[in-house]
């Protein structure tokens, strides 16, 4: 559609009054010093239309956030006098990321510039973990972590929470994480009373939905606004970006690709359900197809050494087992007939594999990529291609960075005035 | 996710300088105006935080571009001086939307407050017509409607045209119609050649798009910012608005559920794939299965006459027929798995069923609802309902009048002032 139906938009009910324009400008020219890395004031100028005494305004008072600084001398050109040059500060900002997931608690933070401060992988085991215990142990990571920033000057300007599960986005509780046993728990509300410092916006995601803004904003996909990111773990992750803005539906639950019925003859899944795509291209689907010889048992407790589960099947498919090649390449066929499902019907231009699809990439791509051109309506199926994560694990908590830059780049007066 | 990512939006590119002020302020106003009805320059002033000059000087141009008109005398209160009420006018802004399907080409149009101007719908075989024989018809009708609305005083502020395919939006070209029998196929260009007048804003989008628009303005799901519209008809169409906006995708193809692969072990579909959903809830299997009797063949021309096979299945059904009774029953049970994985994928509050599926609303919906929460993930397929569209065949043509009014209500300065 070419035309946008925003009944949300500001426009539509708040007045473009002196203060939301002059919000509207700091963002503009922090969203464009941000993404020149360094530039002048006069480049500011004719790039955004803004005059010249706006723009100085506008810098003074980012100054004074300490978003932006001066450093200098900058050449715009061979001829005329070398002016001061603007670039990001934000060296007091601080965004903070952290996520809980099955086997593990992640957490990673960088200043506004994008300067890492802090980037943490500790193994937890959530799955076995009553929810207290790791909601106690997760505030010990994120108390730990933003002492460590104070420690440094940095102010926590947010923090975001991946978790992998159905997100009320809106209240922050966790609806329904089967992989952590976890229902209806208030996430939010709980970490706020275990020392998250007052003030300080918070939010829950699912993790998967971070992961494709971590992919949009920096990984394999950077600048793509329609791109979907799968990751193969014990479940199927899904996060959708779709005209440069994450999808969640009413509730936050959207992309629940994992669960979407592929084989309505096919077998039970975890969720109790028939046919599920995870039942299919999910790790234990592979592990079972792959090693059918090995005594894993069903469930999760298959899977509860991913690491090891992997390296013995690409031992195997290395020692020219055929089990174990025809596992991989039955689940390449199962992952392309999935993906023509999401191809249909959000149209994307990239679809990024994390997880251990990801490790497996060079062998599963071809394969998907064929039953996509055999599945999927032929141009967009033609238009799309399959890129493999560079982010590992911790593109969820990298994503919850994002959220919380994104928040300041829209509204740099988030950001108190020095003193 | 809490915190919306916007790189798209004007605040990254545009800055906010006093024309884009204004214009944003015009749209507030007129917005607020065509919301209430009727409404005092002190309720725009109480509701939006603009000053009364500001007001003032806005209403004035709104005036002076035919989009407002006061009437009066207005009674705010019961105390003080009566005084004159604001209502939207655009008596002289039209606004047409076109459809041409396999079996008719319909046109709506109305003024910018929505008084309808015209309302056709012609039988025409677009099916077994050429592209070129199909285009002149179209024009003519678009030519003829223009011409009305000219009599009237009334100017064209845009033209949608709606059309069951895969269209490329942004270039005005359908791509792919296989119920037309369309590959590549400029249209935007080939009707502005047939006589629409220059100047007037024209867009092209597929049928399903435009009626989910349709049931979000002024349908059943009226407002509802995360819906589903599907259509039964030959094919299956699908339109999809999630936050309040459309989905298009990439290149404009989103959206294609008909072509989801719900049985991997299925038939045969129209378009050459297997187990496409259409071949289990579209009209010609109902067909099939209601009347494995009639010998209406394979194919498009089993659905030929869609109006005389509905009423046969339907008598059956009313005479006791099992394999009627069994046959509605089946497409029920396919509409809530294919509904599954909509629900699964993008969380909507609202399914619309429009074409066939609203004429059998009654029967499918109970069974679809509970094959529906057998699937679906529990608190999205529970928060989930099916509601029966009320728009029938002027879905699309009137979905295309709103894309026409919504760019008006954006841009009020798209409008040219009045001599």
């Amino acid at each position: 559609m070419t035309v946008e139906h925003q009944p949300g938009s500001r426009s539509a009910g708040v007045p473009a009054d002196q203060a939301t324009v002059r919000r509207a400008n700091l963002s503009l020219v922090l969203r464009h010093v941000s993404a020149r890395g360094q530039c002048s004031r006069s480049s500011v100028a004719a790039e955004t239309g803004l005059n010249k005494t706006t723009i100085s305004s506008l810098v003074g008072e980012l100054q004074a956030r300490g978003l932006v600084k001066e450093i200098g001398p900058h050449h715009a050109g061979s001829v005329g006098r070398p002016s001061l040059a603007l670039v990001l500060d934000g060296s007091g900002v601080g965004a903070l990321g952290v996520e809980l997931n099955a086997d593990y608690i992640a957490a990673f933070a960088t200043d506004l510039a994008g300067r890492v401060l802090a980037d943490r992988r500790i193994g937890f085991d959530a799955m076995g973990s009553e929810p207290e215990r790791s909601l106690d142990k997760l505030g010990q990571v994120i108390g730990s972590t933003v002492a460590e920033l104070d420690r440094r000057g940095v102010a926590l300007a947010g923090l975001t929470v991946a978790v992998p599960g159905l997100v009320d986005t809106a209240g922050g509780t966790v609806v329904f994480a089967p992989n952590l046993g976890w229902r209806g728990v208030p996430m939010i509300e709980r970490l706020r009373s275990a020392g998250v410092p007052a003030g300080v916006p918070m939010a829950v995601d699912n993790d998967a939905n971070l992961a494709a803004l971590a992919e949009y904003r920096s990984g394999v996909a950077v600048g793509v606004p329609n791109l979907i990111y799968l990751t193969g773990e014990v479940g199927v992750g899904c996060g959708i970006i779709t005209g440069g803005r994450p999808l969640s539906g009413a509730d936050g639950f959207a992309g629940e690709a994992g669960h979407v019925m592929v084989d309505p003859y096919g077998d039970e899944c975890g969720c109790g359900r028939i046919g599920c795509w995870e039942t299919k291209v999910g790790l234990a689907a592979l592990v079972r197809m792959a090693t059918p010889d090995r005594a894993y048992g069903v469930g999760p407790q298959v899977v509860r050494d991913p690491e090891e589960r992997l390296a013995e099947i690409e031992q195997r498919r290395a020692d020219g087992d055929p089990r174990a090649e025809a596992a991989v390449a039955e689940v390449g066929r199962w992952l392309g007939r999935g993906a023509s499902t999401l191809v249909n019907l959000f149209n994307p231009q990239v679809i990024v594999l994390g997880g251990y699809f990801a490790r497996l990439a060079e062998q599963l791509i071809p394969v998907a990529r064929a039953e996509l051109a055999r599945l999927g309506m032929s141009v967009a199926a033609d238009r799309c291609r399959f890129a493999a994560s560079t982010l590992g694990f911790g593109a969820a908590s990298r994503g919850g960075v994002d959220v919380v830059i994104e928040r300041v780049l829209s509204d740099p007066t988030s950001i108190a005035m020095r003193p």
